[in-house]
Parts: C-alpha cells; structure tokens; sequence
C-alpha cells in the first residue's frame, strides 16, 4: 500500500495494527485471543460496560514495578559509589491516594507541590516527615501547614522564601530540612541540552548566587540545609545535560563545603517514556548508571565526598501504567489538499472525550499512539486522527497513527501511555465531567478516582435555583458521554 | 529609558504602566482616585478581602451591555437587507446559570455543546426551544435528552448523526428543527483567512456532499431543515473570511432552496477581541454592516431571497468582561543572555494561580497584559513576565508587559479580558482549587460560581480512609493560595 502523505515522516506504518509496541504499554496490558485487548486479565470490553467511558485504566502491578524497579536500580548503582539514596514519586503527574499507597509501600517519598497535592498525600496516610514541598511561590498558609505538619523537606525557591519557611520553623518551633533550587543553565529535552549561564524561567536562584543564599539559611536556627536542588527538563532521553548539571552543581556543592555541612544533591526528575513505538527512552538501569558515574567524576575531580543523591521520577513510575478507553462516535474520511495540489484522505475519528482529558496533545505538541481495543481486525490499516468531541478543532487526541481501516462506532479505542499529566491537567471544558480512574490488578478492577457526575458539575454554581435542575437521582449518575 | 532587548516587537512600553486601555478592559472598570482599579465601584482590595484570590471578577453590566448591542446591531442591519436574525449566546466561552440568565434576559438565545452545557442553561431557566445543540460527536444519551427537552434546534455535523436525531425525534414524537454544520473550506484567523476545498479538521461535511445529506434530512418527517451552518475560526479580526464563506455558503443554500425550503443560514461566531491595546479587533456594527452586505450581494447574484441570518458570538459578549486578580507571592530577576552575547533582565512575578486558570496563554500562545490593581505607581516601568504557581516552566499568564518597576510581593495584579475560555478550560492542575466567579455590578459584588474547596479535591479520591484527612470544616474552607 502506498504511502500517505498526510502522514509524518516519524509514523512507521506497523506489521499489524492489533500490535501492542511493549515499551509504549503497561507490563500487564495484552491482545487478548479473544482480540480484545486486557490488562492484568480484565477486558476491555468488560471494563466500559462496568465503569463506562473516556476511562483511565492503571495497571497497578506495572506502577508498583516500576516503583520498586526505580528505587533497587537508583540504590544499587549509588552504592556502587557509595552513596546513599533518596526518592521521590513526583505526585504532580498523578495524584491520588490510591497511587500515594502503591509507591509509599515500593519505599518512594513523595513530592508534592501545593497545598491540595499535600493533603492527598496525608488523606493516603503517608507519613509527613516522607513529604518534599516545591514550589515557586508558596502561600504563606502552605508554608506554616507544611511545617506545622512536619513535611520532611521543603524546597526553597527565591531569597525572599528563606525568611518565609525560617519564620514559619521558628513559629512551630521546629529545625525544618531544606533544599535550595538552583537553576544550573543546563535545559535538557530529548536527546539534546542547552547550556547557559541561567535558564531564561521561573524556577530557582543562579549558581552565582547560591553561596549567599545558602549562608542566609545557615544563618537561622531553625532551617537545616540538606543540599541543592536541580531539575533541568522534562521527557528527557539523553544523560549527557544531566552530565553538566552534575558538573556545574558538584562544584558549587563543593564550594559550599567548604562552610558547613552539605550532605545531599537532588538531581529532580525529567526521565522520558514512550509515547509511540518510535520514542526509545533511557531505563532506569541506564540513567543510574549514568548519573553514578557523573556524580563519582565529578566527585573525584573536585575531591570532595559523594553525597546522598535524591531524585524525583514522576512521569517514568505512572505514565506508561495507563491507557485511555474511549468509545468512537463518529467517523469522518477528509479529502485534504497537500501543497503540491494533490488530495489525499484524513480519517477523523471521533472519542467520547478529547481535551478534557488529554490536553498534552494540543498543548505540547504530543504524539500518542492507539489501536482498537475491543477486537483484533486484518482489515489494512490506514491513516487516522483521532478527535475528541469538544467544541474546538485543536480538540485533537492522537494526530495521526494507523487502525484498521474497519474502525467503525461503537469500537472501543485505547491511548497508552496517558498516566502522566493528562488527569492531572483533565478540564471540564464544555462541562465534559472527568472520566474515572480504574485500578485493574490481578484480574479485579476497582475505581480508585470516580467518574464526575452532572451533580458534580454543577455544585458550584450559586445561581441555581430554577425547576429544570435534574433531580439529586438524576444529576448523581455518571456522566456517559459515550455513543453506545 | 533604553528598551529591553527581551520585549517582544508587538509590545509599546506604555506612557504609564497605570493607564487601562478602554478596549481591554470592562466598560466599569477604571483606575480610581485611591489609585486601585476598580469595578462597577468596588475596588480591587475589597474584592480580594472579601473572595480571596485568584479570583474571576465579571463586570455584570458590561456582559448585558454588549449583549444587548450585539442583539441590537445584528438586528439593525439584517433588517436593513430584509433578514431576520437569531443571535446565539456561544456557552463555551463561559457559561454559569447567571451569565445564562444575562443573555437571555438580552435577547439572545444559547449554543451549547454537551450534556453538561444543557443542563446549565436549563439549570438557570432557560426554555430548551431557546437552545441550540452542537457538537461533532453528540452520544445518543445528548441527542435523546435534547430531543426529549425540546431543545430548538439541533446542528448534525456528520451523516450518521441524520439517523441518530431523526430517531430519536421519531420515538419522541416530534419534528426536530435541525441546521447541518458545513464545512466551506475558508479558515480565517486574525486578518487572514484561508481557502481550500475543505479545512482539514473535524467538524461539517463538504460543500459538495451536502446536498445529498440534506435530501437524507428532508426525507425523515421527524427532521425539519431550517439551513447550513458554519464557523470559520476563532478571534478573527478582519470580514474578508465571512465574505468569502459567505459567497460559497449562499452558492449552496440557493441549490437547495431548488427541492425545498431553507429559511435560514447561521454563519457562527468567531469575533475577535482585543487582548492587549495593540489588537484592533472589528466592532459589532462593522461586522454586521459587513455581513450583511456580503450577503444582500450574494443573494442578488444568485437571485434568491435574503435567508434569516443566525450568529454565534460567545467570547466577544464575555471575554471583555473580566479581569483575573491574583496576589504577587515572590519577583525575580534573572538574566537572560540574548543571541548576540548581551544579558538583559527579565522579571519573573509570579502569582498564586496560574495555567489552571488560564491555559490560553500555553496552550495557544496568547498574549495578555496586567495592570497592578491595589494602587498606582509613578516608578518606571519595567518589562515582566508573569507567571503561575505550578510545578512547571511553561506555566505563564502573561508572557510579556511592563509593571511599575516597584510591585512587590503582596501586590493584586489584574489581567484582563479573562472572560472567554480560561474559566472554561480551568483544570486542577497540581490540585489547585479553581478561582471563584463574581459578579459586579452597582457598587455590590457577588459570587457566582463558587471558588473550590479542598473537599471539592479530594471528594472523587475512593480511597481515602486516613484519620490524616482534613475534617469537614478545615475542608470546607476555600483553598487560598495567596502570600497574604
């Protein structure tokens, strides 16, 4: 079959369209013999007639994994040289306190960054002394909560946020552990980095600033400082920005040991994942070993002890746990007019949800990959988007992969890769209520996240007052956007 | 004083960074004698005491006002040409059951595109016959419920939905009144527009293939076509895109008045707004003037009568009305290195919300501008960027303006024209709670969405068991995430 040439040069048209590419899928999701595809031995079929759709199903064996693959690999290779390790599950890509549980028992802390993440992470019982607090601009209420609460480190982020977290200590009569945000001018994405005297963003203080700084926490009785704190991206699939991030922390580290204590470095996060079967992301494996070597280098080179390394991975623990079930509505065939005149044809695909609950696609340009979900198809497989079904024609899902050219409504689709800032960022644009988060493990699934209800929607609304309300019965049932 | 290299080339440093450009802001706001902004006469100070912030604040007379004109204007010069006119309210720009009641008491009637947007507008009393029905993938649930309702008309934007309304119109026994959404194939954004055979996006059906689909309409008795419709993009500045779509639009209308009455044509919405001083965008009365122009030309070549017109304006009836006040937590400044090697400084001020309240300004580049509201200063201004609280570098407000060179922590900033799409596409993103809405008016203000509380977060979370867990009352308290 000849080529679409509305297709992007990166999209590889695939052997079978039913295939499931491991890496961009949970360990427990399969294609079923039956051609449906399972995860964890619940179909999916089964699982949009039990909890309906757009549904985001987490498969919980593959979170706990990589969890405790995350902390075995990152101890293992910093004991190599010798130092202690620290980790953070970094809840801002999801949050609730069924996934605050699974990585609390994998031996995560978490980080958290306001107050609403904080009480999700105390609502799951963690314990508050395993809780980090970042922000660039904390509230003067979630500083005093965090300390009163005894949150085990708070990240400092500006000058002014000394006196704040200090003043707060002090107040509850406490020596507060803190960390100090630095901004290393290494900006890493993908496979390339950046490297300049001050990333041009709002996180942090300069490296030449930071002496001052660290001397001002020193300064009060009641601040501890643990050490300085660095994130230099976001699905990154290189280790070379995190090499000069090391080198350009280790040696101020090393200048700051020079009057006090500095036990630890916190290297953040920033680990990349599939989205698609072209993304080939760096293990775990390889980034500890990676980073081992840089810190024990730059470590050798400055002569300076190696300190204790903490790390926070968000998207690398939950986002390949996860796909997004969605009903197809509608189906379009589009005759699209390419810049050399000729026409070739775009098949839109219509889901039940759309930028409500995945706004990564029209936000960062994202690429996600889907395949048919409730039965295996040898029909061709040709070019499709799929849309959502919001009011917007930036309301794209997936821009372009291939399905069966079969693909008709009422077919269930499934998205992969979705756990990571796609309910965390979901909307209720065009009053679209939230799908429901589904745990699946071990042939059980669970809600872990209910689905939000037309009651929901509407609770904070202050003008309601007319008879045309739905009654409680009515406004509490699920909002089913589906076609089925 | 010399300009800042990192200003973009759009931005005019103001003779005053206190003044408020008339077609930024509200009608009512304006810069008082105490020096605060202020709205319908309550200032910037009472309303952050009062409803805490961030905060959404709606200048009631304004939404009615331009309401009123909108119905006025279009009216006018309909009627000039023969035409009547229905002029829809575009729920998706921002919809509460007040803002509903507002246009409705106006005149106008509402466009809703989902379950949840219906149940707003019948929440606030609205009659469904005054309620028009969207969408590119309406579930049968929708379809069922707008049918059952007696919603006034229904706009099919596919041919599988022909079967799906006419079905349902048939089992309730009715004549649903139904438009079908073509797609002309002009795209107009700004000053430009665009035209091919067909856009390459989700919504409508070719110009080509219509005429069939509206014989496929007129052939169920449960269906009654009242036109074509179609919308030809967002924030346009310019007419030469309705004028075209126009042109073809009416080419197609006048083939099928051959075989069957077609009373109407809705042309949509898309009217620009001015966002900061520089964007001119074209008034009401330009526009209508314009269109019913293009439309008297178009029938007279064609020799048919003048349609009635039906439009869509949502965010030029609200998106002038409000301004969002947030609070200044903590300044910055950092050095930026420019291209040719020479650092210039850029202000980073960050406010306590950020891209959960505002997502346009990441997720389509736009631009805003801020103003200081508690006070006025006569310090220089200086260039800055002001940015969120979340865990993330992209989360900015306002990407670029300048600020009296004094504002300081504590500090209420305005950004204006926050009425369309940022309440909306509002997330609980990081687990902020979203701002509430309050309406001015006459000296008094009043909530009319309510701001969420921290039990509203946690209230979907299944698994939340803690004794850690906030009580009812701590929960029940609005999240501040103010510095105050």
């Amino acid at each position: 079959m000849s080529r679409n040439p509305l297709a992007p040069s990166w999209l590889v048209q695939p052997q079978s369209a039913n295939a499931l590419a491991p890496r961009v899928w949970s360990h427990n999701a399969v294609r079923a013999a039956s051609g449906e595809i399972e995860v964890a031995g619940v179909s999916s079929t089964a699982l949009a007639l039990q909890f309906g759709t757009p549904l985001f199903v987490i498969d919980e064996a593959d979170v706990r994994a990589r969890a405790v693959e995350a902390v075995a690999v990152f101890t293992r290779e910093f004991a190599r040289i010798g130092a202690a390790t620290h980790i953070y599950y970094a809840g801002k890509a999801f949050l609730s306190t069924e996934v605050a549980r699974w990585v609390t028992e994998a031996g995560l802390n978490i980080d958290v960054c306001s107050g609403g993440e904080l009480a999700v992470a105390l609502a799951a019982g963690v314990p508050a002394e395993k809780l980090g607090f970042h922000g660039n601009n904390k509230s003067h209420a979630e500083i005093e909560r965090a300390v009163a609460l005894g949150v085990g480190v708070i990240v400092i982020d500006s000058l002014i946020e000394i006196e704040r977290v200090a003043d707060a200590a002090a107040h509850h009569g406490r020596t507060q552990a803190v960390r100090l945000r630095v901004n290393t001018g290494v900006h890493a994405h993908t496979h390339e980095y950046l490297a300049t005297a001050r990333e041009d963003q709002k996180f942090g203080i300069t490296l030449a600033d930071a002496p001052a700084a660290v001397a001002g926490i020193r300064s009060h009785a009641s601040l501890c400082f643990l050490g300085l704190h660095s994130h230099i991206g976001s699905q990154i699939f290189g280790t070379d920005g995190f090499g000069e991030a090391v080198s350009r922390l280790l040696e101020l580290h090393a200048q700051l040991l020079a009057t006090g204590p500095v036990p630890e470095l916190n290297l953040g996060g920033g680990f990349g994942i599939a989205y698609t079967d072209v993304d080939e992301p760096v293990g775990f494996s390889e980034i500890a070993a990676a980073l081992a070597d840089y810190v024990l280098a730059a470590a050798t080179r400055l002569g300076i002890r190696v300190p204790a390394i903490a790390l926070e991975p968000g998207r690398a623990i939950v986002g390949p746990s996860t796909f997004t079930l969605y009903e197809v509505g509608t189906i379009k065939n589009v005759e699209v007019t390419g810049a050399n005149g000729d026409t070739s044809v775009r098949r839109y695909v219509s889901v039940d949800g759309g930028m409500s609950d995945n706004v990564r696609t029209a936000l960062y340009a994202a690429d996600y990959s889907v395949r048919i979900a409730n039965r295996a198809s040898d029909v061709a497989a040709e070019l499709v988007r799929v849309v959502g079904k919001h009011c917007e024609s930036g309301d794209i899902v997936v821009l372009a992969d291939y399905l069966p050219g079969d693909v008709t409504p009422g077919d269930l689709l499934a998205v992969p890769a979705t756990g990571a800032y796609c309910w965390s960022l979901a909307s209720n644009y065009n009053y679209l209520g939230r799908p429901a988060v589904v745990a699946v493990r071990d042939g059980a699934a669970r809600v872990i996240v209910r689905r939000e209800t037309e009651a929901d929607l509407l609770s904070r609304d202050a003008g309601i007052s007319s008879p045309s309300l739905p009654t409680p019965e009515q406004a509490a049932q699920p909002v089913m956007n589906g076609i089925a």
